[in-house]
């Protein structure tokens, strides 16, 4: 058979046809070796937003961007090697305490995660407030640190992936962004290329969320795990809820403090309900636990006899971090500067909404705008009212903490608010869950 | 208002919304000055091609075209100008006689013509068969040419529509070429950029055509009319027969001399009836005629007292050609050895495909499978046979008139023949009027 042409393979998917796996490798490679144009990747994407992709170009899109670059050999450190991906929210440091939790219970996991940009906050950002910590680990450290502590946790390097590089760089100034296959590929590529065996994914639905609705956040998740699986991995994803931040603390400090509250037994509900079930789900496909239950008590053991504590303290050392801050999260940095953002009426809170706090953080200086600003790890955002709670007037919504006063970011919070009379229904923090 | 960056365009178009006639202007005048990226353009031409244009929308792209570059100015020519364009087909020579008749009748034709590509041939490659005939005049030439003679036939100088030369080339690779409301941008753009008050369209229909079926052509064809009325032209489209090439030549210096046959008064009936309807609609368009039927004795008047051949005569001679080809077209040289591909059988003809015919040209040499080719203007092909005729088994079909003799051309040739029992329907030159 002859084989088609880059025009040939554009006109093909643009009429609905489906592209071979080895057409999608040619497309590919050609992107990354100039045979095949930026401006003809660009129209086959747009197409490929319209015309939507099989599971089989979607694996086989994953696969040929995870062979663009380079795919971790973790063959050295024994066991299931599992990791937790989230689509990204405002207040989610659930990975800072995950990580050292599941690795505690036996299951390594080599976590490479990403920076802040827009209303949602990057794991990367928050853990490099732990004085002296860092992010940029050589390939054989991050190996040996997984293999010897059971977890690492460090920022992707340049030669992970660069076909999605690539591609995501053209989606992104194309408004093919919002293309659920295109989102898979990406996000499956990089993970995969971990060198992991399983992945539960968090997609998270609501107004601080990627996929604002319901629908379309379970359609991701549905062909993220479909998608995984085809290509040989254990994946199971959850979708949780959004619109209201996570845990009390939107920053970086304060995040990452509030996530070490966790390993101690202590910090938010929400943030523990969500941290614990994920573990749990990693544990099982990491077969380190039978089922939930079995999960969630190896978890608790791991809080209770300090092992997460342990495991955390040495994870930091070994990323050149400063590991008392494991044992006494307080020791992070927080602006000293606070400000209230004060309630106007008695009333319930019926909305803390996500992405008006997530934007206000940025514009104080704890996000980023464009991906060249800088983040200032002290300053943030306490959350202390959420949707169902009961609050007189005066009473503090939330908390600035901040190096200098900008009363647009106290209307910014305060408009974030929703206050009525009436108790709004309880929020569901679980939404769904696909295996 | 904010103004949309581009890729809020792209997405504004993607999600089925209009763009304004600035937002298109911006997006062709960044797309020349580097601002809008040509993987960013391919990805709005996808966009388009799934959600199509508005007319206003096809207008404004084809007036940011069309003012991308230089606009000629026959203001110092009198009269109504106008001018025909046909989409393409095989044996269309139409233009050749069509200019000097219809300037002959005193409407001032200025024509800027196509090379040939693919199985379609062009103006240029046919009228550059008459020794020292050039294409190539400078834009002072061939409007003194055009005022002093009445027609001129140049070819398109690179300051005509850059936008479109861009946008066209990105089209071919992209496969975004089908797209109706890009294809009327297109070539409107480059019409209006001769300065003519009206247009003619002949779109073709058929295996030959670039429009297969009469559906989309007439789509092509009413949206021709109302694109360009709507910018202020007068503009009248025919569709025609491209099932089967036209007229009895195909190629260049054969071709050029059956349409000069039609100054005479001599030439093949259909292609006569082409041509003279296609000049009644320009005669009407200019206001030289009050309708077709005066129009056409206008046009048997030119061509009985010798005018039109003097104005071809003089036409040549300004565009340094030898004139005397204007009275004695045999003047013109003919690859010497003729072939004749045969009937296997009696019978009706009852296909003479102008596809496979058109390819058989260019596979001669008659013209262009790449932009590059050189063009042997003395081979090509006579039509002897058309649908609806009876032949004996042995009548010649076809003559080729080659230089070298290759047997699988004459197997492509003979291919492009059915012959049946039964008579076919008659065929129907003229399908449609769109005004």
């Amino acid at each position: 058979m002859i084989q088609r042409s880059t025009v040939e393979i554009i006109a093909a998917k643009r009429d609905g046809q489906e592209l071979s796996t080895d057409e999608i490798q040619r497309v590919v490679a050609g992107l990354l070796s100039g045979s095949v144009a930026d401006y003809q990747m660009t129209a086959l994407l747009m197409a490929a937003f319209f015309r939507g992709m099989s599971d089989a170009e979607t694996v086989a899109l994953t696969e040929a961007m995870l062979r663009s670059g380079k795919v971790l050999d973790l063959s050295s450190v024994p066991g299931v090697k599992v990791d937790k991906h989230s689509t990204g929210g405002v207040g989610d440091k659930v990975s800072i305490a995950l990580a050292p939790l599941v690795a505690a219970c036996g299951a390594p996991v080599p976590m490479v995660s990403g920076r802040g940009l827009g209303h949602t906050g990057g794991t990367l950002d928050k853990l490099e407030a732990i004085p002296g910590f860092r992010t940029d680990l050589s390939t054989e450290d991050f190996i040996s640190v997984v293999r010897d502590v059971g977890t690492c946790m460090i920022g992707q390097t340049k030669d992970v992936a660069p076909a999605d590089k690539k591609i995501y760089a053209l989606r992104d100034v194309t408004a093919t962004v919002e293309c659920i296959p295109l989102i898979v590929a990406s996000i499956l590529s990089k993970k995969l290329a971990e060198g992991i065996d399983a992945l539960v994914l968090d997609v998270k639905v609501g107004s601080g969320a990627f996929m604002k609705d319901e629908a379309r956040a379970r359609e991701l998740a549905t062909a993220l795990v479909r998608v995984g699986q085809r290509a040989g991995k254990n994946v199971v994803a959850r979708l949780t809820d959004m619109n209201t931040p996570l845990g009390v603390a939107v920053g970086n400090a304060n995040e990452t403090a509030e996530a070490l509250e966790l390993l101690h037994g202590r910090g938010p509900d929400d943030l523990r309900e969500i941290t614990m079930q994920l573990c749990a789900e990693m544990l099982v496909l990491a077969k380190r636990a039978d089922d939930e239950k079995s999960a969630l008590k190896s978890l608790q053991n791991a809080i209770d006899s300090g092992a997460a504590v342990a495991v955390m303290e040495k994870m930091i050392a070994a990323q050149h971090g400063d590991p008392k801050v494991a044992g006494n999260p307080a020791l992070l940095e927080i602006a000293k500067e606070r400000i209230d953002v004060t309630a106007d009426r008695a009333g319930f809170v019926t909305r803390a909404d996500a992405l008006a706090i997530g934007r206000a953080a940025v514009a104080m200086g704890a996000g980023r705008a464009r991906a060249e600003d800088v983040v200032d790890p002290t300053v943030g955002i306490s959350v202390l009212a959420k949707p169902g709670d009961r609050v007189e007037r005066g009473q503090p919504l939330a908390a600035l903490h901040v190096r200098k006063r900008d009363a647009s970011i106290e209307e910014r919070v305060k408009a974030a608010y929703v206050i009525e009379d009436a108790a709004p229904p309880a929020r569901s923090l679980f939404i769904g869950r696909i295996t």
